[in-house]
Protein backbone atom coordinates (compact mmCIF):
# COMPACT_ATOMS: atom_id res chain seq x y z
CA UNK A 1 0.00 0.00 0.00
CA UNK A 2 1.70 2.75 -1.33
CA UNK A 3 0.70 6.61 -0.75
CA UNK A 4 1.29 7.09 -4.40
CA UNK A 5 -0.87 5.87 -7.68
CA UNK A 6 0.40 4.79 -10.65
CA UNK A 7 -1.03 7.92 -12.65
CA UNK A 8 0.50 9.59 -16.00
CA UNK A 9 1.83 13.22 -15.75
CA UNK A 10 -0.08 13.38 -19.18
CA UNK A 11 -3.43 12.25 -20.65
CA UNK A 12 -4.38 12.11 -24.49
CA UNK A 13 -7.76 13.24 -24.81
CA UNK A 14 -9.74 12.03 -28.10
CA UNK A 15 -12.60 14.20 -28.78
CA UNK A 16 -15.38 12.25 -30.25
CA UNK A 17 -18.19 14.71 -30.22
CA UNK A 18 -18.74 15.24 -34.27
CA UNK A 19 -19.15 11.78 -34.85
CA UNK A 20 -19.98 9.85 -32.23
CA UNK A 21 -22.14 12.63 -30.49
CA UNK A 22 -23.77 14.13 -33.88
CA UNK A 23 -24.31 10.62 -34.80
CA UNK A 24 -26.59 9.96 -32.00
CA UNK A 25 -28.76 12.76 -32.84
CA UNK A 26 -31.99 12.54 -34.83
CA UNK A 27 -31.41 15.38 -36.99
CA UNK A 28 -28.61 16.54 -39.63
CA UNK A 29 -26.78 19.36 -38.37
CA UNK A 30 -25.80 21.19 -40.72
CA UNK A 31 -21.86 20.96 -41.71
CA UNK A 32 -20.70 24.62 -41.25
CA UNK A 33 -22.02 24.54 -37.56
CA UNK A 34 -20.39 20.64 -37.56
CA UNK A 35 -16.77 22.80 -38.78
CA UNK A 36 -17.82 25.18 -36.16
CA UNK A 37 -18.12 22.79 -33.39
CA UNK A 38 -14.16 21.47 -34.22
CA UNK A 39 -12.68 24.66 -35.04
CA UNK A 40 -14.04 25.87 -31.25
CA UNK A 41 -12.65 22.46 -29.54
CA UNK A 42 -9.34 23.08 -31.79
CA UNK A 43 -9.30 26.60 -30.14
CA UNK A 44 -9.00 25.46 -26.51
CA UNK A 45 -6.57 22.73 -26.77
CA UNK A 46 -7.91 19.47 -27.90
CA UNK A 47 -5.15 17.48 -30.12
CA UNK A 48 -7.01 14.45 -31.67
CA UNK A 49 -10.70 14.34 -32.74
CA UNK A 50 -13.05 12.20 -34.53
CA UNK A 51 -13.91 14.40 -37.21
CA UNK A 52 -16.88 12.92 -38.91
CA UNK A 53 -17.48 8.60 -40.62
CA UNK A 54 -17.34 7.40 -43.87
CA UNK A 55 -20.42 5.13 -43.56
CA UNK A 56 -22.95 5.06 -46.14
CA UNK A 57 -25.56 8.17 -45.50
CA UNK A 58 -28.15 5.52 -46.32
CA UNK A 59 -27.66 4.24 -42.63
CA UNK A 60 -25.73 7.08 -40.93
CA UNK A 61 -27.33 10.20 -42.94
CA UNK A 62 -26.21 12.74 -39.99
CA UNK A 63 -22.94 12.49 -41.85
CA UNK A 64 -23.84 12.13 -44.89
CA UNK A 65 -21.62 15.28 -45.74
CA UNK A 66 -18.28 13.87 -43.99
CA UNK A 67 -16.10 15.13 -47.24
CA UNK A 68 -16.93 18.69 -46.43
CA UNK A 69 -16.61 18.72 -43.14
CA UNK A 70 -12.93 17.09 -43.62
CA UNK A 71 -12.33 20.07 -46.38
CA UNK A 72 -13.66 22.50 -44.16
CA UNK A 73 -11.04 21.36 -41.42
CA UNK A 74 -8.16 20.18 -43.04
CA UNK A 75 -6.49 23.84 -42.29
CA UNK A 76 -5.99 22.87 -38.64
CA UNK A 77 -4.37 19.27 -39.69
CA UNK A 78 -1.02 20.28 -38.31
CA UNK A 79 -2.48 21.10 -34.80
CA UNK A 80 -5.00 18.15 -34.23
CA UNK A 81 -4.73 15.22 -35.46
CA UNK A 82 -8.68 14.12 -37.25
CA UNK A 83 -9.35 10.46 -37.52
CA UNK A 84 -12.32 9.43 -39.33
CA UNK A 85 -14.26 6.32 -38.76
CA UNK A 86 -14.56 3.20 -41.35
CA UNK A 87 -16.47 0.46 -41.36
CA UNK A 88 -15.41 -1.27 -44.96
CA UNK A 89 -13.55 -0.81 -47.94
CA UNK A 90 -16.30 1.34 -49.53
CA UNK A 91 -15.42 4.02 -46.74
CA UNK A 92 -11.61 3.33 -46.82
CA UNK A 93 -11.86 4.18 -51.02
CA UNK A 94 -13.76 7.33 -49.79
CA UNK A 95 -10.68 8.47 -47.14
CA UNK A 96 -8.12 7.78 -49.93
CA UNK A 97 -9.80 9.59 -52.49
CA UNK A 98 -10.18 12.16 -50.22
CA UNK A 99 -6.45 12.41 -49.54
CA UNK A 100 -6.90 14.58 -46.58
CA UNK A 101 -7.30 11.96 -43.77
CA UNK A 102 -4.29 10.97 -41.77
CA UNK A 103 -6.29 8.42 -39.37
CA UNK A 104 -9.16 6.59 -39.46
CA UNK A 105 -10.71 4.02 -36.45
CA UNK A 106 -11.70 0.77 -37.83
CA UNK A 107 -14.41 -0.77 -35.16
CA UNK A 108 -15.38 -4.62 -34.41
CA UNK A 109 -17.50 -5.97 -31.78
CA UNK A 110 -16.43 -8.36 -29.21
CA UNK A 111 -19.70 -10.00 -29.17
CA UNK A 112 -21.43 -11.50 -31.91
CA UNK A 113 -24.55 -10.38 -31.13
CA UNK A 114 -23.91 -7.15 -31.65
CA UNK A 115 -21.14 -7.54 -34.21
CA UNK A 116 -23.56 -8.60 -36.60
CA UNK A 117 -26.62 -6.50 -35.76
CA UNK A 118 -24.00 -3.65 -36.58
CA UNK A 119 -22.26 -4.81 -39.27
CA UNK A 120 -24.43 -7.99 -40.54
CA UNK A 121 -21.12 -9.84 -40.61
CA UNK A 122 -18.93 -12.37 -37.95
CA UNK A 123 -16.86 -11.07 -35.82
CA UNK A 124 -14.33 -13.53 -38.05
CA UNK A 125 -15.46 -11.73 -41.11
CA UNK A 126 -15.32 -8.33 -39.82
CA UNK A 127 -11.74 -8.75 -38.90
CA UNK A 128 -10.83 -10.67 -42.01
CA UNK A 129 -12.29 -7.38 -43.97
CA UNK A 130 -10.80 -4.79 -41.18
CA UNK A 131 -7.02 -6.68 -41.14
CA UNK A 132 -6.99 -5.88 -45.01
CA UNK A 133 -7.97 -2.43 -44.81
CA UNK A 134 -5.31 -1.74 -41.93
CA UNK A 135 -2.73 -3.08 -44.42
CA UNK A 136 -4.13 -0.89 -47.34
CA UNK A 137 -4.27 2.15 -45.20
CA UNK A 138 -0.48 1.59 -43.32
CA UNK A 139 0.64 1.09 -47.02
CA UNK A 140 -1.09 4.36 -47.78
CA UNK A 141 0.83 6.35 -45.25
CA UNK A 142 -2.31 6.55 -42.86
CA UNK A 143 -2.28 5.91 -39.22
CA UNK A 144 -5.06 2.99 -37.69
CA UNK A 145 -6.79 2.58 -34.64
CA UNK A 146 -8.39 -0.69 -34.40
CA UNK A 147 -11.16 0.10 -31.88
CA UNK A 148 -13.41 -3.15 -30.12
CA UNK A 149 -16.58 -2.24 -29.22
CA UNK A 150 -18.86 -4.15 -26.34
CA UNK A 151 -14.90 -4.84 -24.91
CA UNK A 152 -16.29 -5.50 -21.89
CA UNK A 153 -19.70 -5.99 -21.06
CA UNK A 154 -21.94 -6.99 -24.15
CA UNK A 155 -25.73 -6.09 -23.89
CA UNK A 156 -26.97 -9.47 -25.33
CA UNK A 157 -23.89 -11.79 -24.05
CA UNK A 158 -23.24 -9.93 -20.71
CA UNK A 159 -19.47 -9.84 -19.69
CA UNK A 160 -16.89 -10.22 -22.56
CA UNK A 161 -14.61 -13.46 -21.22
CA UNK A 162 -11.28 -11.47 -21.27
CA UNK A 163 -9.40 -13.85 -24.14
CA UNK A 164 -11.96 -12.73 -26.31
CA UNK A 165 -11.31 -8.94 -26.18
CA UNK A 166 -6.80 -10.25 -25.83
CA UNK A 167 -7.94 -12.14 -29.16
CA UNK A 168 -8.97 -9.17 -31.10
CA UNK A 169 -6.36 -6.85 -30.11
CA UNK A 170 -3.94 -9.26 -30.89
CA UNK A 171 -5.59 -9.22 -34.41
CA UNK A 172 -5.58 -5.56 -34.84
CA UNK A 173 -1.78 -5.46 -33.90
CA UNK A 174 -0.47 -8.13 -35.94
CA UNK A 175 -2.11 -6.15 -38.91
CA UNK A 176 -0.64 -3.19 -38.36
CA UNK A 177 -2.68 -1.36 -36.16
CA UNK A 178 -0.88 2.15 -34.02
CA UNK A 179 -3.26 2.00 -31.47
CA UNK A 180 -6.24 -0.14 -29.86
CA UNK A 181 -9.27 1.50 -28.13
CA UNK A 182 -11.24 -0.72 -26.32
CA UNK A 183 -14.60 0.62 -25.53
CA UNK A 184 -17.54 0.28 -22.76
CA UNK A 185 -20.02 0.99 -25.76
CA UNK A 186 -22.97 0.29 -23.14
CA UNK A 187 -21.33 1.89 -20.00
CA UNK A 188 -21.45 -1.43 -18.18
CA UNK A 189 -18.05 -1.94 -17.37
CA UNK A 190 -17.06 -1.94 -14.08
CA UNK A 191 -13.39 -0.57 -12.77
CA UNK A 192 -11.46 -4.08 -11.68
CA UNK A 193 -12.16 -5.58 -15.39
CA UNK A 194 -10.85 -2.27 -17.23
CA UNK A 195 -8.12 -2.41 -14.95
CA UNK A 196 -7.33 -6.06 -15.24
CA UNK A 197 -8.12 -5.93 -19.23
CA UNK A 198 -5.89 -3.17 -20.50
CA UNK A 199 -3.27 -4.58 -17.84
CA UNK A 200 -2.96 -7.92 -19.83
CA UNK A 201 -3.15 -5.97 -22.44
CA UNK A 202 -0.13 -3.59 -21.78
CA UNK A 203 1.45 -6.60 -20.27
CA UNK A 204 1.22 -8.58 -23.39
CA UNK A 205 1.79 -5.78 -26.23
CA UNK A 206 3.75 -2.92 -24.24
CA UNK A 207 4.67 -1.61 -27.29
CA UNK A 208 0.73 -0.75 -28.55
CA UNK A 209 -0.62 2.58 -27.98
CA UNK A 210 -4.07 1.59 -26.21
CA UNK A 211 -6.88 3.81 -25.62
CA UNK A 212 -10.37 3.37 -23.45
CA UNK A 213 -13.26 4.36 -24.77
CA UNK A 214 -16.34 4.58 -21.74
CA UNK A 215 -20.01 5.46 -21.25
CA UNK A 216 -21.49 6.97 -18.43
CA UNK A 217 -24.67 4.91 -18.22
CA UNK A 218 -23.79 4.02 -14.29
CA UNK A 219 -21.88 7.25 -14.33
CA UNK A 220 -18.86 5.00 -13.70
CA UNK A 221 -17.09 6.10 -16.62
CA UNK A 222 -14.29 8.48 -14.51
CA UNK A 223 -13.86 5.72 -12.23
CA UNK A 224 -13.12 3.53 -14.70
CA UNK A 225 -10.75 6.33 -16.34
CA UNK A 226 -8.84 6.09 -13.15
CA UNK A 227 -8.93 2.84 -13.01
CA UNK A 228 -7.41 2.46 -17.13
CA UNK A 229 -4.88 5.42 -16.17
CA UNK A 230 -3.52 2.75 -12.82
CA UNK A 231 -3.28 0.77 -15.24
CA UNK A 232 -0.90 2.46 -17.65
CA UNK A 233 -3.65 4.01 -20.20
CA UNK A 234 -3.05 7.20 -21.17
CA UNK A 235 -5.73 7.87 -24.04
CA UNK A 236 -9.47 8.57 -23.61
CA UNK A 237 -12.14 9.11 -25.85
CA UNK A 238 -14.47 11.71 -24.58
CA UNK A 239 -17.35 13.91 -25.80
CA UNK A 240 -17.78 17.57 -24.96
CA UNK A 241 -21.38 18.02 -23.30
CA UNK A 242 -21.68 14.49 -22.57
CA UNK A 243 -22.94 14.19 -26.73
CA UNK A 244 -24.16 11.35 -28.04
CA UNK A 245 -26.56 8.26 -25.90
CA UNK A 246 -26.39 4.72 -26.12
CA UNK A 247 -27.45 3.01 -29.11
CA UNK A 248 -29.06 0.08 -26.78
CA UNK A 249 -30.68 1.92 -23.76
CA UNK A 250 -32.84 4.86 -24.96
CA UNK A 251 -32.43 7.98 -23.13
CA UNK A 252 -29.17 6.66 -21.54
CA UNK A 253 -26.14 8.87 -20.70
CA UNK A 254 -23.75 8.21 -23.51
CA UNK A 255 -19.99 9.15 -24.15
CA UNK A 256 -17.68 10.25 -20.82
CA UNK A 257 -18.29 14.38 -21.08
CA UNK A 258 -14.93 16.00 -22.05
CA UNK A 259 -15.42 18.73 -19.48
CA UNK A 260 -15.76 16.08 -16.52
CA UNK A 261 -12.55 14.23 -17.81
CA UNK A 262 -10.22 17.93 -18.28
CA UNK A 263 -11.85 18.64 -14.54
CA UNK A 264 -10.97 15.37 -12.89
CA UNK A 265 -7.61 15.19 -14.55
CA UNK A 266 -6.40 18.86 -14.05
CA UNK A 267 -7.60 18.52 -10.04
CA UNK A 268 -5.12 15.64 -9.83
CA UNK A 269 -1.99 17.84 -11.98
CA UNK A 270 -2.54 15.25 -14.99
CA UNK A 271 -1.86 17.74 -17.94
CA UNK A 272 -4.47 17.83 -20.95
CA UNK A 273 -3.44 20.87 -22.75
CA UNK A 274 -7.34 21.44 -22.86
CA UNK A 275 -8.87 24.86 -21.31
CA UNK A 276 -10.78 24.13 -18.72
CA UNK A 277 -13.09 27.42 -18.60
CA UNK A 278 -13.10 27.64 -22.49
CA UNK A 279 -13.97 23.81 -23.01
CA UNK A 280 -17.31 24.74 -20.70
CA UNK A 281 -18.15 27.42 -23.49
CA UNK A 282 -17.59 24.73 -25.89
CA UNK A 283 -20.09 22.62 -24.44
CA UNK A 284 -22.61 24.90 -24.27
CA UNK A 285 -22.44 25.43 -28.10
CA UNK A 286 -22.13 21.40 -28.49
CA UNK A 287 -25.25 21.09 -26.50
CA UNK A 288 -26.95 23.89 -28.63
CA UNK A 289 -26.36 22.10 -31.49
CA UNK A 290 -28.20 18.72 -30.32
CA UNK A 291 -31.77 21.00 -29.30
CA UNK A 292 -31.95 23.04 -32.20
CA UNK A 293 -35.46 23.26 -32.02
CA UNK A 294 -35.98 24.12 -28.46
CA UNK A 295 -35.76 27.84 -28.29
CA UNK A 296 -33.58 28.46 -25.17
CA UNK A 297 -36.13 30.72 -23.43
CA UNK A 298 -38.14 27.51 -22.94
CA UNK A 299 -35.12 25.31 -21.43
CA UNK B 1 2.03 -3.00 -12.62
CA UNK B 2 -0.65 -5.72 -11.15
CA UNK B 3 -3.58 -7.04 -12.69
CA UNK B 4 -5.15 -7.63 -9.60
CA UNK B 5 -6.10 -4.29 -7.58
CA UNK B 6 -6.14 -3.92 -4.04
CA UNK B 7 -9.98 -4.65 -2.96
CA UNK B 8 -11.28 -5.80 -0.34
CA UNK B 9 -14.03 -8.74 -0.08
CA UNK B 10 -16.35 -6.92 1.87
CA UNK B 11 -17.58 -3.10 2.31
CA UNK B 12 -19.71 -1.95 4.93
CA UNK B 13 -22.69 0.89 4.40
CA UNK B 14 -23.64 3.33 6.89
CA UNK B 15 -26.78 4.47 5.62
CA UNK B 16 -27.23 8.23 6.41
CA UNK B 17 -30.50 9.25 4.95
CA UNK B 18 -32.40 9.48 8.17
CA UNK B 19 -29.98 12.03 9.62
CA UNK B 20 -27.85 13.81 6.53
CA UNK B 21 -30.26 13.05 4.14
CA UNK B 22 -33.29 14.40 6.20
CA UNK B 23 -31.95 17.30 7.60
CA UNK B 24 -31.26 18.71 4.47
CA UNK B 25 -35.17 18.78 3.70
CA UNK B 26 -36.59 22.68 4.25
CA UNK B 27 -39.57 20.47 6.25
CA UNK B 28 -40.45 17.96 8.97
CA UNK B 29 -41.21 14.45 7.38
CA UNK B 30 -43.38 13.03 10.07
CA UNK B 31 -42.01 10.50 12.97
CA UNK B 32 -43.74 7.65 11.60
CA UNK B 33 -41.92 7.66 8.25
CA UNK B 34 -38.82 8.65 9.08
CA UNK B 35 -39.04 5.18 11.34
CA UNK B 36 -40.69 3.13 8.02
CA UNK B 37 -37.59 4.53 5.86
CA UNK B 38 -35.60 3.00 8.49
CA UNK B 39 -37.08 -0.16 8.99
CA UNK B 40 -37.66 -0.83 5.09
CA UNK B 41 -33.33 -0.08 5.29
CA UNK B 42 -33.29 -2.28 7.74
CA UNK B 43 -35.50 -5.13 5.61
CA UNK B 44 -33.06 -5.04 2.44
CA UNK B 45 -29.80 -6.08 4.85
CA UNK B 46 -28.49 -2.40 5.58
CA UNK B 47 -26.44 -2.44 9.11
CA UNK B 48 -25.43 0.55 10.34
CA UNK B 49 -27.79 3.29 10.09
CA UNK B 50 -27.12 7.09 11.16
CA UNK B 51 -30.82 7.52 12.11
CA UNK B 52 -30.67 11.32 14.00
CA UNK B 53 -29.41 14.05 15.36
CA UNK B 54 -29.02 14.75 19.14
CA UNK B 55 -29.22 18.24 18.20
CA UNK B 56 -30.66 21.53 19.11
CA UNK B 57 -34.18 21.41 17.53
CA UNK B 58 -33.97 25.33 17.05
CA UNK B 59 -31.02 24.43 14.49
CA UNK B 60 -32.44 21.54 12.84
CA UNK B 61 -36.04 21.42 14.04
CA UNK B 62 -36.24 18.25 11.07
CA UNK B 63 -34.73 15.50 13.58
CA UNK B 64 -36.91 17.38 16.98
CA UNK B 65 -38.02 14.07 16.68
CA UNK B 66 -34.29 12.31 18.16
CA UNK B 67 -36.16 10.57 20.80
CA UNK B 68 -39.49 9.29 19.42
CA UNK B 69 -37.43 8.07 16.50
CA UNK B 70 -34.87 5.66 18.50
CA UNK B 71 -37.94 4.72 20.63
CA UNK B 72 -39.02 3.49 17.42
CA UNK B 73 -36.22 1.67 15.77
CA UNK B 74 -35.04 0.22 19.24
CA UNK B 75 -36.53 -3.46 18.56
CA UNK B 76 -34.16 -3.63 15.46
CA UNK B 77 -30.59 -2.80 17.80
CA UNK B 78 -29.75 -6.06 17.73
CA UNK B 79 -29.65 -6.55 13.90
CA UNK B 80 -28.38 -2.85 13.15
CA UNK B 81 -25.98 -0.78 14.83
CA UNK B 82 -27.53 2.37 14.95
CA UNK B 83 -25.69 5.57 15.23
CA UNK B 84 -26.94 9.67 16.77
CA UNK B 85 -24.82 12.61 15.84
CA UNK B 86 -23.94 14.67 18.92
CA UNK B 87 -22.48 18.27 18.55
CA UNK B 88 -22.08 18.92 22.12
CA UNK B 89 -22.83 17.89 25.68
CA UNK B 90 -25.53 18.59 25.82
CA UNK B 91 -26.81 16.48 22.59
CA UNK B 92 -24.46 13.77 24.56
CA UNK B 93 -26.83 14.19 28.15
CA UNK B 94 -29.89 13.38 25.65
CA UNK B 95 -28.24 10.33 24.62
CA UNK B 96 -27.22 9.26 27.82
CA UNK B 97 -30.70 10.03 29.22
CA UNK B 98 -32.36 8.13 26.46
CA UNK B 99 -30.45 4.81 27.22
CA UNK B 100 -30.94 3.50 23.73
CA UNK B 101 -28.10 4.71 21.83
CA UNK B 102 -25.06 2.85 21.52
CA UNK B 103 -23.19 4.67 18.76
CA UNK B 104 -22.79 8.38 18.51
CA UNK B 105 -20.94 10.33 16.01
CA UNK B 106 -19.05 13.62 16.97
CA UNK B 107 -18.48 15.98 13.88
CA UNK B 108 -15.48 18.56 13.90
CA UNK B 109 -14.31 20.63 10.88
CA UNK B 110 -10.88 20.42 9.74
CA UNK B 111 -10.84 24.11 8.54
CA UNK B 112 -11.29 26.99 11.06
CA UNK B 113 -14.23 28.64 8.64
CA UNK B 114 -16.19 25.64 8.62
CA UNK B 115 -16.11 24.70 11.74
CA UNK B 116 -16.64 28.44 12.81
CA UNK B 117 -19.75 28.21 11.14
CA UNK B 118 -21.15 25.18 11.97
CA UNK B 119 -20.16 25.90 15.92
CA UNK B 120 -19.22 29.15 16.34
CA UNK B 121 -15.65 27.58 17.61
CA UNK B 122 -12.05 27.19 16.80
CA UNK B 123 -11.22 23.78 15.61
CA UNK B 124 -9.17 23.53 18.59
CA UNK B 125 -11.56 24.23 21.07
CA UNK B 126 -14.29 21.95 19.15
CA UNK B 127 -11.68 19.29 19.84
CA UNK B 128 -11.54 19.58 23.34
CA UNK B 129 -15.18 19.51 23.84
CA UNK B 130 -15.66 16.43 21.65
CA UNK B 131 -12.46 14.55 23.22
CA UNK B 132 -14.27 15.04 26.44
CA UNK B 133 -17.31 13.44 25.04
CA UNK B 134 -15.38 10.85 23.53
CA UNK B 135 -14.20 9.75 27.20
CA UNK B 136 -17.69 10.11 28.35
CA UNK B 137 -19.24 7.81 26.16
CA UNK B 138 -16.56 5.06 26.26
CA UNK B 139 -16.58 5.24 30.09
CA UNK B 140 -20.43 4.61 29.41
CA UNK B 141 -20.11 1.87 27.00
CA UNK B 142 -20.90 3.58 24.34
CA UNK B 143 -18.90 3.34 20.86
CA UNK B 144 -17.78 6.72 19.14
CA UNK B 145 -16.88 7.86 15.76
CA UNK B 146 -15.15 10.57 15.38
CA UNK B 147 -15.90 12.78 11.71
CA UNK B 148 -14.30 14.97 10.36
CA UNK B 149 -15.45 17.29 7.49
CA UNK B 150 -14.27 19.01 5.19
CA UNK B 151 -11.20 16.99 5.66
CA UNK B 152 -10.06 17.02 2.06
CA UNK B 153 -11.05 20.66 0.68
CA UNK B 154 -12.53 23.42 2.62
CA UNK B 155 -15.51 25.80 0.02
CA UNK B 156 -13.39 28.94 1.82
CA UNK B 157 -9.55 28.12 2.41
CA UNK B 158 -9.42 25.65 -0.65
CA UNK B 159 -7.11 22.00 -0.31
CA UNK B 160 -6.74 21.04 3.45
CA UNK B 161 -2.80 20.11 4.23
CA UNK B 162 -2.70 16.36 4.61
CA UNK B 163 -0.91 17.05 8.26
CA UNK B 164 -3.90 19.18 9.53
CA UNK B 165 -6.39 16.11 9.20
CA UNK B 166 -4.05 14.14 10.10
CA UNK B 167 -3.53 15.63 13.00
CA UNK B 168 -7.60 15.62 14.24
CA UNK B 169 -7.22 12.17 13.12
CA UNK B 170 -4.74 11.64 15.73
CA UNK B 171 -6.79 13.26 18.30
CA UNK B 172 -10.16 11.77 17.93
CA UNK B 173 -7.69 8.38 17.87
CA UNK B 174 -6.00 8.98 21.21
CA UNK B 175 -9.27 9.93 22.97
CA UNK B 176 -10.38 6.49 22.30
CA UNK B 177 -12.86 7.08 19.00
CA UNK B 178 -13.29 3.38 17.96
CA UNK B 179 -13.84 4.78 14.38
CA UNK B 180 -12.51 7.82 12.53
CA UNK B 181 -14.45 8.68 9.38
CA UNK B 182 -13.14 11.67 6.48
CA UNK B 183 -15.74 13.60 4.93
CA UNK B 184 -15.57 15.19 1.79
CA UNK B 185 -18.61 17.16 2.45
CA UNK B 186 -18.75 19.40 -0.48
CA UNK B 187 -17.84 16.51 -2.94
CA UNK B 188 -14.84 18.49 -4.00
CA UNK B 189 -11.88 15.41 -3.25
CA UNK B 190 -10.02 14.00 -6.17
CA UNK B 191 -9.13 10.41 -5.85
CA UNK B 192 -5.50 11.03 -5.99
CA UNK B 193 -5.96 13.03 -2.60
CA UNK B 194 -7.98 10.49 -1.26
CA UNK B 195 -6.16 7.74 -1.58
CA UNK B 196 -3.03 9.21 -0.33
CA UNK B 197 -4.54 10.68 2.85
CA UNK B 198 -6.46 7.63 3.74
CA UNK B 199 -3.43 5.38 2.94
CA UNK B 200 -1.22 7.73 5.38
CA UNK B 201 -4.20 6.99 8.05
CA UNK B 202 -4.14 3.52 7.74
CA UNK B 203 -0.10 3.44 7.78
CA UNK B 204 0.05 5.19 11.06
CA UNK B 205 -2.72 3.92 12.62
CA UNK B 206 -3.29 0.66 10.92
CA UNK B 207 -5.75 -0.48 13.96
CA UNK B 208 -8.14 2.36 14.39
CA UNK B 209 -11.26 1.72 11.80
CA UNK B 210 -11.60 4.16 9.02
CA UNK B 211 -14.70 5.47 6.87
CA UNK B 212 -15.18 7.38 4.10
CA UNK B 213 -17.82 10.20 3.40
CA UNK B 214 -18.21 11.22 -0.19
CA UNK B 215 -20.52 13.96 -1.68
CA UNK B 216 -21.20 13.72 -5.23
CA UNK B 217 -20.73 17.15 -6.44
CA UNK B 218 -18.88 16.79 -8.94
CA UNK B 219 -19.47 12.74 -9.97
CA UNK B 220 -16.59 11.73 -8.43
CA UNK B 221 -17.71 10.28 -5.13
CA UNK B 222 -18.12 6.58 -6.43
CA UNK B 223 -14.38 7.01 -8.41
CA UNK B 224 -13.25 7.75 -4.47
CA UNK B 225 -15.31 5.16 -2.90
CA UNK B 226 -12.78 3.28 -5.55
CA UNK B 227 -9.69 5.43 -4.45
CA UNK B 228 -10.12 4.68 -0.70
CA UNK B 229 -10.92 1.04 -1.17
CA UNK B 230 -7.54 0.62 -2.45
CA UNK B 231 -6.02 2.89 0.39
CA UNK B 232 -7.67 -0.20 2.53
CA UNK B 233 -10.77 1.88 3.68
CA UNK B 234 -13.50 -0.95 3.95
CA UNK B 235 -16.70 1.26 5.62
CA UNK B 236 -18.74 3.99 3.51
CA UNK B 237 -21.30 6.20 4.24
CA UNK B 238 -23.98 6.69 1.36
CA UNK B 239 -27.70 7.56 1.71
CA UNK B 240 -30.05 6.15 -0.39
CA UNK B 241 -31.76 8.27 -3.31
CA UNK B 242 -28.74 9.99 -2.72
CA UNK B 243 -31.05 12.19 -0.20
CA UNK B 244 -29.65 15.56 0.99
CA UNK B 245 -28.00 18.02 -0.24
CA UNK B 246 -24.86 20.00 0.30
CA UNK B 247 -25.10 22.86 2.89
CA UNK B 248 -22.66 25.08 0.59
CA UNK B 249 -23.56 24.82 -2.69
CA UNK B 250 -27.50 25.11 -3.46
CA UNK B 251 -29.48 22.20 -5.75
CA UNK B 252 -25.55 20.05 -5.53
CA UNK B 253 -25.83 16.40 -5.66
CA UNK B 254 -25.02 15.73 -1.73
CA UNK B 255 -24.68 12.04 -1.03
CA UNK B 256 -23.53 9.66 -2.87
CA UNK B 257 -26.74 7.15 -3.33
CA UNK B 258 -26.47 3.70 -1.64
CA UNK B 259 -28.16 2.08 -4.59
CA UNK B 260 -25.40 3.59 -6.53
CA UNK B 261 -22.87 2.26 -4.48
CA UNK B 262 -23.96 -1.01 -4.20
CA UNK B 263 -24.10 -1.77 -7.65
CA UNK B 264 -20.63 -0.92 -8.11
CA UNK B 265 -19.49 -3.08 -5.37
CA UNK B 266 -22.25 -5.98 -6.07
CA UNK B 267 -20.91 -5.80 -9.73
CA UNK B 268 -17.28 -6.27 -8.93
CA UNK B 269 -17.90 -9.08 -6.37
CA UNK B 270 -17.48 -6.76 -3.00
CA UNK B 271 -20.46 -8.29 -0.75
CA UNK B 272 -22.44 -5.17 1.14
CA UNK B 273 -24.99 -7.88 2.42
CA UNK B 274 -27.63 -5.30 0.67
CA UNK B 275 -30.16 -6.71 -1.72
CA UNK B 276 -30.10 -4.52 -4.79
CA UNK B 277 -33.57 -4.57 -6.02
CA UNK B 278 -35.32 -4.48 -2.78
CA UNK B 279 -33.14 -1.54 -2.53
CA UNK B 280 -34.69 0.18 -5.17
CA UNK B 281 -37.82 0.03 -4.23
CA UNK B 282 -36.18 1.52 -0.77
CA UNK B 283 -35.00 4.67 -2.85
CA UNK B 284 -38.35 5.15 -4.31
CA UNK B 285 -39.92 5.28 -1.04
CA UNK B 286 -37.07 7.68 0.56
CA UNK B 287 -37.11 10.27 -2.77
CA UNK B 288 -41.12 10.34 -2.02
CA UNK B 289 -40.96 11.52 1.45
CA UNK B 290 -38.72 14.46 0.07
CA UNK B 291 -41.56 15.42 -2.41
CA UNK B 292 -44.50 14.98 -0.51
CA UNK B 293 -46.05 18.01 -1.19
CA UNK B 294 -45.73 17.31 -5.06
CA UNK B 295 -48.33 15.46 -6.66
CA UNK B 296 -47.18 12.33 -7.89
CA UNK B 297 -48.81 12.68 -11.03
CA UNK B 298 -46.92 15.98 -11.81
CA UNK B 299 -43.41 14.41 -11.02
Amino acid sequence: MSPHLNLPNRVTLVEVSPRDGLQSESYFVPTDKKIALIERLVSVGVKRIEATSFVSPKWVPQLADAEQVVAGITRYSDLVGFQGLVLNQKGYERVRHLGLIREIALVVAASESVNHRNSNMTVGESMSQLTRIVRTAKADGIRVRGTIGVAFVCPYEGRIPLERTLNLTGMFVESGCDEVALADTIGQAMPDHVYELFSRVRERWPDIAVAGHFHDARQLALTNIFAAMQAGVGTFDCSVGGLGGCQFTKGAPGNVATEQVVYMLSEMGIDTGINYSRLLDVAEFALDLTRPRIPRSSI
